[in-house]
Order: C-alpha cells, then structure tokens, then sequence
C-alpha cells in the first residue's frame, strides 16, 4: 500500500482522504526496521509499543489540518536530544539522558511529527564520511561497498531506505549535504541561527546548523518552517531575515580550471555539467568564478582554529574518556590542543576578507552551483586513509557555514556505475525559502516522475500587494519596474463591477486610469496581483507621477488591495476603454 | 583674533566670508605650538615650512564649498598611518614609514583638512590612561596632576587646547571615548567597521574604530561623515545601515543598585545624576536596567581571549622586541601567550550570551546613558597601579564593541575641584547620525553658549517623503502612524492653488479628502510633509483604506511630493472646507 519512498505529501494526503490512519504508517514502518538491511542505521529506537500509542492516540483524535507534521514519522540524528532516549553522539562514554526535547524537536512534535529513533553519526558529527562511529557504518543505499556519507549517516539511510518520511542532521562542515548525495535525498542546509541548536550536542559551536534530509525539497523545505524560529536558549539563535533570489533569469557561478577537481571522478564531472545544463535550461545563465578564495576559506574548518572548538565542546570528557573515542575523531580534536588563542584570532582575520571575497561575489552572482561531494568512496578506502579521504568530501561544502550562506543538496543522478552524485545550490544567508523552490525545480527537472507537489515560491513574509493595471503588466514597458525590485507575480485578478477603464491622453508610454463608480455595473478590469518587499513597494509608489496614484481596488472576490488608480482631473481627453475588460485587451484591439 | 577653541563651523564662516584664510589659521597654529604648555602631546609634527605651504596652496586657490573641511588643521593619533610621518605606535622600536595614508586620512584631506601631526598615545593603544608612553604622559587640560585618559590622549589635548580643530583617534576599550571625558570633548566613536581601519595599526583587530575627537557633536559627526565608506582594504568594513532612534519620546537606560559605581567618586555620581536630569527634560524617561551583564561582557576584552588580538597584532614585533616596550604595555600584552583556542571560542559563547542580552535591552529600551569613566586619577596614582586604576577607568566603555554599538561621549560638566566628567549614549549599531543628535542636544542643555550649529537630525539615506494632510497631522488622532514607524516631521508646506480640500461624510476618526483641480485658484492647502523609511511608507500605504489613496500633489514651491488623496466618487455628501486653508484650522472651527 504504501510506496517504498515515503513523503509528507503523500501520507498527509492519504490521512486527510481516511485512507490510512498513523497506526498503520507506524505498523509499516515498524516492519520496515525489522526487515532493515542495513544494521547501522539506528543507535536507538522509540519503543514499539511507545511508538504504536502515540500513534493510537493520533489516530483517536483524529487529522488536524493545522498540525503541518500531523502523523508524519522521523529520525533525529542522535546528537540532538529528544526526551525519552539517550544522546550518545555517537560515543558510548558520552551517553547521557536528556531531561527534555531539544527546541526543534520540541516544534516537530507540536506539529503532529511522530519520532521513530535516533540514528548513526560520526562521532561527535566529526566527519562527512559514516564510518567513524562504534554503531558501525551506514551504507550507500545504491552499494553497500560504498560509505552513506556523513555525519548525519544514519538519518540520510534511514530516509532512502522508506523507514522514515524524514531526518533531522546537523551540519558544520557539509554534514547535513553530503550524506545527501550519496543517498538521491535533499538536503536542507538552512542559514545558521535560523533553527535552534538548543539541546545539540556542539561540534563547532558557532558553524552549527541542524539540518532536514528528505526526497524533495518541498517536504524538507516545510520541515525547516516549522523547525525554525528565533530561540532565546541558543546564545547564536537569530531573528529571521529574508533575502530573496531571482527565480527566473538568474545568474549562477560555476566551478572553472583548476577549481574544477572531482580527483578523477569523470562520471561525476559529466553529471556537474549535466546539472549545469538543466540550470541553464530553468533560466540561468553559468557563471565561471575562482573558487579558490572559498577552497582556501573551506580549509579553515579543519585546518585552521575552528577545530578548537570541536575540543571546547568535549574538553571535560576527553580528559577522562580519550581511550573511549573513535580514533580518528579523537587525533582531529586533540590535535586542537597546541592551537593558540592568537592562532583562534589569525583564523578568524582570514575568515573576514574571505567574506569580503564572497560578498563581491554576490554583488555579481545570484546562486553557486557546485558538487555537494566530489566523489564517492568506497568503505574500505575511507577506512584506509580516513583523514585525507575525508578532506577531499569536504572540498566544496566546508566553506558554507564559515561565510553565512544558506544551502540546499539536490540530487544529481548517478554514474554509469550507479553510484549517485549530487549538486548543492548556495545563496547568501537567509535565501532558504526561494533556494528551496529552485533546488525543487533542478530536481524536478531530471526526475519528473519527482512525488509530491511542486514548490511555489513565496514572498518575503511581509511582502505587500499591489495591482498593476496598464503599463506594469507583464509584458509591457514598465513591467520591469516591479521585476527589479523582488516584485513577484501573485496571479491575474479582476476588480468589482464599479470600476471604469480609460486610456489617458498624451501619455508616454501609453496608460490607462483607473476610477471607481459606485453603482456602475461593468465587466471588471483585468489586472496583475503583484508583490513586494515594504522598502520596494515604498519606493515604488515614490516614484509614481500625477496624474497616477494608489488607493484601495475592491476585487471582484471582494478583497481590497492596494491598486494604481487615477485622480479625476486627468480624464480629460481620455478614452473610456472599460468595454475592454482590460488594458491588454484593449492594447492588443490596437493593432 | 581666533578663539581658544578652534571649531570648524567657526573656521569655515571666516573662510566664506574672506575674515581669514588657511595661511593665518596655520600660522596661528604654529604660534600655539610652539607655545604648547605640555610637551607630551605630540610625536611627530608635519614640519613647518610643508604646512604653510599646503595652507599657502588651499589659500591661493580659495575657498571651495564644496569641500566640508576646506583649511581645517587636524591631528591623527600615531597608529594611524599619514603620508610623509613615521607611524610609531608610540613605540620608537616599531616605528615605520608608511607608503600611503590610511583611508580615513585620504578622505579627509580630498575634503580639504590640513594634518598638523601626529600624537602621542597609549603605546600600541593598549590603556585608557594615556600614562604608557615613551613620549611622555599628556595631562588633562583643567589640571595637569590629572591624566589626560587614552589611549588616544594627545589627539584629546590637541584638540582641547586649541592646537587642532578636530583629531583622529581610535577606540577599542574606550581609548576615544575616557580622553574626551577627561577633556570636557566631544568623542565619536562610530559603529564598527564604518570608518575604514586600513592603515592603522591595530589594537584588537575585530574591535578596532577610528574616532573623532572635537568641541562638539556637530563637529564630530561632519567629520565621521567625511571620513565612512566601505573599504575593500579593510576586511572588517562593512556597508553603511541606518538605525533610527526616537529623538523626542525616548527610554534611555541608566545605572541602578550595586551597579552604579564611581570608587567613591561623589561629585562624579552627582554630575551623573544631573546629567540624567538634563536628558529627561530633553524627552527622556530614566529606566534602570542591570549593567551586570554588561560589566561582565566588558571584562572580557582585557580578562578574557580578545588580548590575544593585541598579540597576534605585535607578535613578530615583541618577539625581538620586548625590551623596548612600555613594560605595563609588555606585560598586558604577553599575558595572551598562554591563551589557547579553546579559550578564545569559550571567550565567544559568552559574548553570544550577552550579545542575546543587549539584544533584549534594546527591545525596551532607546539608549543607554552611562558615566564614560567612573572618576578620574593623578598621573602619580595611575604610576602606582597602572593596570587596576585602567580597569576602572574602562568600567562603562568595554563592552561596546564587544556588544556592536554605535557611542557618543559628550562632557558631563565639572566637579567642585573643578576635574572634568563625562557621560556616554549608547545606542545599537549604526544609529551613529541619531546618536550625535542626541549627544549635541544633551551637550548643549548644560553649555548654552557652545559655540557653532545645533546638529540637525536627518533621515535615513533613503527615507521617502509623504504629506499628511488630514488624521496623520502631528497631534491628530493617526498621527501615531508615522511616529511609530520611524517618520519624521520634516516641515509645513503648502499646496499649489488648485487643489480643494473637503470634510468626507461618515469617517472615523473624521477625515479629509485632498483632491487636484486644474485652474482653480484657492488658498492652497497647508500639510505637513514627513518623511520616512521606504518599508515603513510601503507597509503605511498599504494600509490605507478607501477613498483614501496616494498620489503625487503639486507644492506651491512647485515640489512634487507623495500625498494623501481621495477618490473623486467619494465627495458624496462630502463639505468643501478649502476656504479654512487646512484641516487643522477647519477642525479648530469646530470646537
């Protein structure tokens, strides 16, 4: 009955019809885990039996339109708390018993979210590969010879595998982007402080982002709003902002020469290109830029002072517990402890001109477009050379944090191998909104048969509407007027019966008035529903010339907006054109 | 012929009006110079011969208006790098020859200002007390057993005693703000990364400003203006924002319980107290708040990671060096060589956990008022104990670029031994124009007889006009509307003749309807033209409910100016009321 990869869509459109309760999902999901053929995934489960009451109890109340999560399963990589199970990190020694959700998972919950466990990390989210963990290593869905990719290893396999709808991960240095690929998911990378790290376990405290891994961008991008919001017991928590991104011509940066490095991978070189493509072919146009300033900032994370803070967050427990941690994370943040203050501050000047360096790069460019991973490695490979190895994952994700920018992982398709690869959209900070429409467009755009709806852009929270009635329409001279400030095009709307159409005269370029005539019984004109961000709309109005102005249109479906109109004198001379229904009509009658 | 105090609107007035030039400024200058009661204050003086001729040059060519300190004589403090001085950093070890002026130097000369020189400071502009130099301790102007404060300390006496009009300094701690205090001077101290700090040799790189240092706010806040711009050089720059702040009905924040402390400091507590009594009667409501987090924030920048930048700036320096320098400076600075990373990002989660602190003061409050230094010390004592008595000095100035704000010192009057006091507004980042506005009032209601302008407040860069004509006049019922919302009153105009006015039928509160027709001659309608953020005029028109709507009216000086007015149908049953000139003499009617 239900399909092996499980969306939020998809279960909240068989709860709303009745044609399944959360009692059965969980049933499902139940016999999922059992019948799980990879041993890895989990480091701890809600009880069965837990599980199936809260999903009884569910059931009982009955669906709750208003609760957006309502009988949704999902995982939460074990570095977050949840009330009910140990937080291990990933290190046994670490365990403890959290005395109570952590923020986010606190918001899915009160959304009608279901937790189904904790799942596999590596240790203390140091890694992007899956096997620095005493849980084992979680495997590629599509070769289990392959790594899942990592930290959040076990949220990313737990969503390919259908055992849940999705996973929360965090991620520092691409933690949340990688294991993203390597499983065909999306991976929500929000702007930091936009999701409350209260009640995560620090990797590096002031990178740390917690992230959504799901099978479209539209599931986790409705994740992320309801995780999301300004938290007063996370000292990095911050109110949302909002930037916006143009979503029809737009320009993207591509990687270029000797930045262009997939370390022989040819496959996933060809399948960068073959999403750059498909990019172009959804309105942008490729930009080669230098990577190299963000290759070098990248390099910060591990090889400059950052990793003190990996040790800030354990310093009591390794003192006591070294013996106890996975190897390898132990030397990475060990090796923090000859690291100066003076060093700390050293990074932390490099860190500054590297942001001078993208914010220049924004001042020309919309988006990057880069691979998440550059490649993919086999287990015994990553095993073999674990640092190096790992380091090469990292080469186009570790950057993202350190200078503010928001992301969004899509996949990319697979080799001829099978092997999957994946691309990540990145925008400066607080673009998660429209950089989630685009990564759900690049996706869509190789997987048509991609379940669940499409994702509609939306506009700034605050963004406000004004009907454009003649020479702002689409198409026509001034239109670009609203395009250039963030306008956005909300639909075609026709105004009540009153209303009178006229063609002014001897204006250039040629505009119609709009006047109100209580009792008159017309057609209704024709007319776009803009929006814009308050400032643009401001500014907009400022610059209207008499005899045109803006009042209060009443909509045929009786809502007032914020419409053109013009003042009475000015209809000297002109034409009445109200027969017309509107101005493109009328215009198109010219010719 | 010249006052003791040298301002530059009173310069700038004999320049225009051809009462003196730049040549007898300069040799007035000399004279003073070489007639300098205090050998302490400067390090290095452009020679002679090379100022007369630069005065000499600006003299010939004649007054240009369009530059705003046209022949002005200013000093930079030695850590600012000028063309054709040693910087020395008041460190003769390290002294080097710069190739260029730093960047706030270049833009004050393009704007016309003649460097003296360069002065003394605390050496490597670690101090607050100006005691830590090889050049000898500069003493505060009103008695020399007094210390001048620092670090910028020669650029305050220079200044105070007439030998500039204005000086550069640079504040970290409070190193522009303790010297203006001690010298009855105004000190700017701009919003981080507003004013370049490329070319100045830096203290705490992440925390560095230049400063300004002048007889009033006027003169400062020209010269702060002069002097901004985002800087590519200096990875710290940042782009100009615009916070407002309420300049009529403010809540500002002042020092309360066991926090209110001035080490016994008597006369200094009093003059606190007045000077929270003079802000109240500029508008101002008191409300005690906690510093405590405040005082801990600051205890941070020299107890905790942040000295470390003062190593990282010398490092290589001190390495050969060390014996060369201040040994109070010396020991302060080595003090960071134990300081690791851990302790540097430890450092930077508390100063998150405050920056949430003063985050929630400024949702209730407008600004803070806080004593610069709590009292003031003999050179002698300060000898004695340098680096507790630094501390105290520091009490209310460290935390402010910690925290991110913008800060005005303006002279708090003198104690009956007659020692100089000063107070501080504090306000969030960028509200530096509005700051100086506050500052020059709150300067000016205990010194009537300051010489130059009254500082003018001005709108944010972008701010956009909009005339009220009816309910949105300032103490009418909907004025709120534009006061809430940053707008300011900018002005009573009129409208050009062909415009009536009249009373709409059935509006509550009542209001008017504003409505163009050509040829008529009328009296023209009087309205107030205020002026505000696009967003807010945005999100303010976009509430305006019909007949009402915006367009642009035509002024009697011929301006175009966005404006309230009303649909034409909506003058059913509507009362002509043009003949009373305005709504306000319409309603003043009716009673």
């Amino acid at each position: 009955m239900f399909p092996e990869k499980l969306t939020i869509h998809g279960l909240t459109e068989l709860y709303r019809s009745g044609a399944t309760t959360p009692l059965a999902v969980v049933e499902e999901i139940l016999a999922r885990l059992a019948a799980s053929p990879d041993p890895a995934i989990w480091i701890s489960l809600v009880p069965a039996a837990e599980l199936r009451a809260a999903a009884a109890s569910l059931t009982a109340a009955g669906y709750k339109a208003d609760q957006p999560l309502w009988g949704i399963p999902f995982a939460a990589k074990d570095n977050i708390d949840t009330a009910g199970l140990v937080t291990s990190a990933a290190c046994p020694a670490f365990a403890y018993q959290p005395a109570a959700d952590s923020t986010v998972v606190a918001k899915l919950r009160a959304a009608g979210a279901l937790l189904v466990g904790k799942t596999n990390l590596d240790q203390f989210a140091t890694g992007l590969n899956g096997t620095r963990s005493p849980y084992g290593a979680p495997r590629c869905v599509f070769d289990t010879d392959y790594v899942s990719g990592g930290s959040s290893s076990g949220s990313a396999v737990a969503v390919a595998r259908g055992q849940v709808v999705f996973a929360l991960g965090t991620d520092t240095a691409g933690s949340g982007r990688v294991p993203a690929a390597f499983n065909d998911l999306v991976g929500i990378k929000p702007t930091k402080g936009l999701l409350s790290t209260a009640g995560v376990v620090p990797a590096v405290r002031s990178q740390d982002c917690v992230t959504v891994l799901a099978h479209s961008a539209a599931d986790g991008d409705l994740v992320r709003q309801v995780a999301e919001g300004f938290d007063g017991a996370d000292p990095y928590s911050r109110p949302a902002g909002f930037h916006s991104l143009k979503l029809e011509k737009f320009r993207f940066g591509v990687l270029s020469g000797e930045e262009r490095e997939f370390y022989g991978d040819e496959a996933a070189s060809a399948l960068y290109d073959a999403a750059i493509d498909r990019l172009v072919t959804l309105g942008g146009t490729p930009v080669p830029f230098d990577y190299k300033p963000l290759r070098e900032c990248a390099h910060l994370l591990y090889g400059g002072p950052w990793v003190a803070e990996r040790l800030a967050a354990v310093e009591d427990f390794i003192a006591d517990h070294a013996a106890n941690m996975d190897p390898t994370v132990r030397a990475i943040i060990e090796g923090a402890k000859g690291k100066t203050a003076v060093e700390a501050y050293r990074g932390h000047y490099a860190l500054s001109a590297y942001s001078q360096y993208i914010n220049g790069l924004w001042r020309d460019l919309d988006i990057l477009l880069l691979p998440t991973a550059p490649t993919i490695y086999k287990v015994a490979d990553m095993l073999a050379d674990p640092v190096r190895l790992n380091s090469n994952l990292g080469r186009y994700t570790n950057f993202v944090n350190l200078l503010d920018c928001s992301a969004v992982a899509v996949p990319g398709g697979f080799t001829p191998a099978g092997l999957p690869f994946g691309v990540t959209l990145v925008a400066p900070a607080f673009a998660d909104a429209d950089l989630a429409v685009l990564g759900d467009r690049l996706h869509r755009a190789a997987r048509a048969d991609l379940p669940g709806p499409v994702l509609a852009p939306v506009s700034a929270p605050d963004a406000l509407p004004i009907l454009a009635v003649g020479a702002h329409l689409s198409g026509m001279p001034l239109n670009h007027e609203l395009t250039s400030v963030g306008g956005r095009l909300a639909g075609v709307v026709r105004t009540a019966p009153d209303y009178r159409l006229y063609a002014l005269a001897g204006t250039v370029p040629p505009k119609p008035g709009l006047v109100r005539d209580p009792g008159f019984a017309g057609p209704g004109i024709l007319a776009e529903e803009w929006w814009l961000p308050p400032a643009a709309l401001g500014a907009f109005i400022a610059r209207i010339p008499a005899p045109l102005g803006v009042g209060k249109v009443t909509l045929a479906d009786g809502r007032q907006v914020t419409s053109f109109l013009c003042e009475s004198y000015a209809l000297e001379g002109a034409t009445e054109i109200t027969h017309h229904g509107g101005w493109r009509a009328y215009r198109a009658s010219l010719s």
